[in-house]
């Protein structure tokens, strides 16, 4: 259990380096940035390498809502719960502490220049409003489950639902950015909420809430899709 | 087949609140924003994720341009051809309803801009005369098909299919998004032209009849290159 | 033996009117164009999709280089070379006078502004001269060569090739389109030089010369890196 | 030996003339440029079009630091480290080399403006100073090699470690490009460096020191989390 727990740790750490570190070291660069674009594929990407690398460990959740939602859908055990959450959010943690040595290390840096925390109302990217932002996120983080169930099904093509769920997670961002700038997961939200603090961590409970609700629907409802065929746990694909 | 149809209805949803969404919310955003390539991409996300998530439950078709190519190429039944298409159609309307709700949380949404809605003439992104849209669309679905009458072929390689087919559908959005804003799928036109209302509607009928009739031209063109094998329906690429 | 040539016609067709088509209709549109990362990644995924849907009926050579190369390295056999390349060629022509039908149908376009065609000298994109030209197509092509023939290799992890393959020339042009416009394939250079004849059709002879000779360099190469072990033919990965 | 040594050689080369070259010639194209999104794909696709295509002879390591970390994992002989270096070092400068003929070819090209090279403090991109590149560049080659020596291991999925390895890499540079315009591999430093020479030959100890010791650390921490279950060495995912 200590291994998997290790791993979730450090592919949680890596989702948000990597996906965060993307948003607030490059997306803004003048002419070459990378755009929502490249963030997009920041963030998907750190799920494909590290489901790749330690589905087969852990199962690569790197994120409540997927241990939540895969628990519901009868693919995890209850009893291991905690323990992922845990290192999840203190992966995520971690993942925002280097983030924030490397970021400081340019003159100008301002962490409460917001840090890639998520945000709705004032501090949607966009300006939508919680209503929006709530609806986004509980359709999104269902989505995100729909495919993760259904890809790691015993049934579906072996070895691809890394690539499938890495994708999903790109996508989403595509979607969502201006929204919410895309939780989907309440460990990514954490980490950086915690370094920027104030509006970030009274706004963190719509990104604790509305990923959990997604994730359970979602499970609940490939179950019943899939109800006559039990299907394996492992995210990495190999069914 | 209850299941089949829900899976087709989320699938296709899924599909326009993907496609749609990232054009409707991110494309346009100021200096950081998606462009054609992220709606490109987005598009063809849509369908890598759900076509492993659900292509073993109903061959995740998502489009009546789809069904009705693989029937003409001998793969699919046409007694399940009502039930797939009607399916799809209130899925791409649900995933139009749910982007509504989401786009509308921003101040000064209208959903007249456009919505994402296909068009042609003085509707065309690019200011494309009918006949050069009618071309268009029917030449891209024919290669959509074709691809994915091969890519499903018993002898091609097992599991690749999700990615060639949704790969394929990222391409045709990188050619012809200034064309017609790209359909090749009647769903995927219909649930965002019903909210437009107006022009959308009137030109409609564009985007049933050109994808269709470029996926029965595929269907019968790729059943003659394959005529001597006989291979499975199985869009999941589970050959 | 027709319907290789068949698919290689349409899949050359598809190449053409996809990566060609993608740069004329889409690069430059203003604000959302999708720019040489867009028309990169179209010329890959013409590769990908259509070695999925044909890679086991023809191969799915598209490109009288890759042909060429093959019979060098030992896994094509002379005698069919002559029938693919004008299958390649015609196809190419078909691609772009499709192209040309719907690019027309906007007002202003004009064929003379390059339509993609190749060039070196003042029609190189970025004003290159001729021996950099040289060299870039030979070595691209090069290196294009040695990872379809290392890919399909019967050692190579089956299925993945026409990734590999498709992606590769993706890279090939996120590098080289400032220098030539990026052919390294005389039959993609052909389609358009012969719309825009003039200065294209002056220029189209280094467009065979240099690929040819990169390809069968590659070829050659990598036979002696595997001469230890035979393998097979085939490019869609099914070793 | 000698045809793992040419396989790593013009492996080598290819990542430098590919992933340097595309920032060199491509990134910075008036309005149509590639940016820093392009320049990351193009580096990562080196390794996956390589991984693909020479795998099976060499492992593709085309990097000091993932031949010294796949031995600090227990992956790669030791008495092997010296050739493979040399002959990686040797493909750096000879894709470099290759790389400035044809840049060259552009009147006002000046190798002095950067050529790619990896720098720190007002040789940074961005302007990060020593402390932060520094950690930034242990960081990403120890999230590198986890994910090499993860999605090589006897348990992942067999045949998709090479798009793990490569998606990796275009991971790595979405995120820190601006910080040092991103090395992980004292060979793709080593090449522009000689080129330049001056600044980026005084600053080239951070990309041979941080990589390396990233690089160990990564291979002793995966060591222990697998160490219950010996694992072949092959980089190409044949398993």
């Amino acid at each position: 259990m200590i291994k998997k727990l290790v791993a979730e740790f450090i592919g949680t750490a890596w989702l948000v380096l990597g996906g965060c570190g993307a948003a607030v070291l490059a997306a803004a660069y003048p002419e070459l940035g990378i755009g929502f674009v490249g963030v997009s594929l920041a963030f998907g990407l750190t799920v494909v390498t590290m489901a790749y690398a330690i589905g087969h460990v852990s199962g690569c959740h790197l994120n409540p809502a997927v241990s939540v939602g895969l628990w519901a859908g009868g693919r995890f055990r209850g009893a291991d719960l905690p323990g992922y959450v845990i290192a999840q959010v203190a992966g995520g943690l971690a993942g925002a502490g280097v983030l924030y040595v490397i970021a400081s290390g340019q003159a100008g840096f301002d962490v409460s220049a917001g840090f890639a925390s998520n945000g709705y109302g004032e501090h949607s990217p966009g300006g939508y409003a919680l209503t929006a932002a709530l609806v986004c996120e509980v359709v999104m983080t269902f989505a995100f489950l729909f495919v993760i169930m259904g890809s790691t099904h015993g049934r579906a093509p072996a070895g691809f639902a890394p690539l499938a769920i890495g994708l999903c997670l790109t996508l989403i961002h595509l979607i969502s950015i201006p929204v919410t700038n895309t939780s989907v997961n309440p460990a990514r939200s954490t980490g950086p909420a915690i370094l920027v603090g104030g509006w970030a961590l009274q706004q963190l409970w719509l990104f604790w809430v509305a990923p959990l609700v997604g994730a359970v629907l979602a499970g609940v409802t490939y179950r019943w899709l899939s109800k006559d065929d039990p299907a394996p746990v492992d995210v990495s694909g190999k069914a």
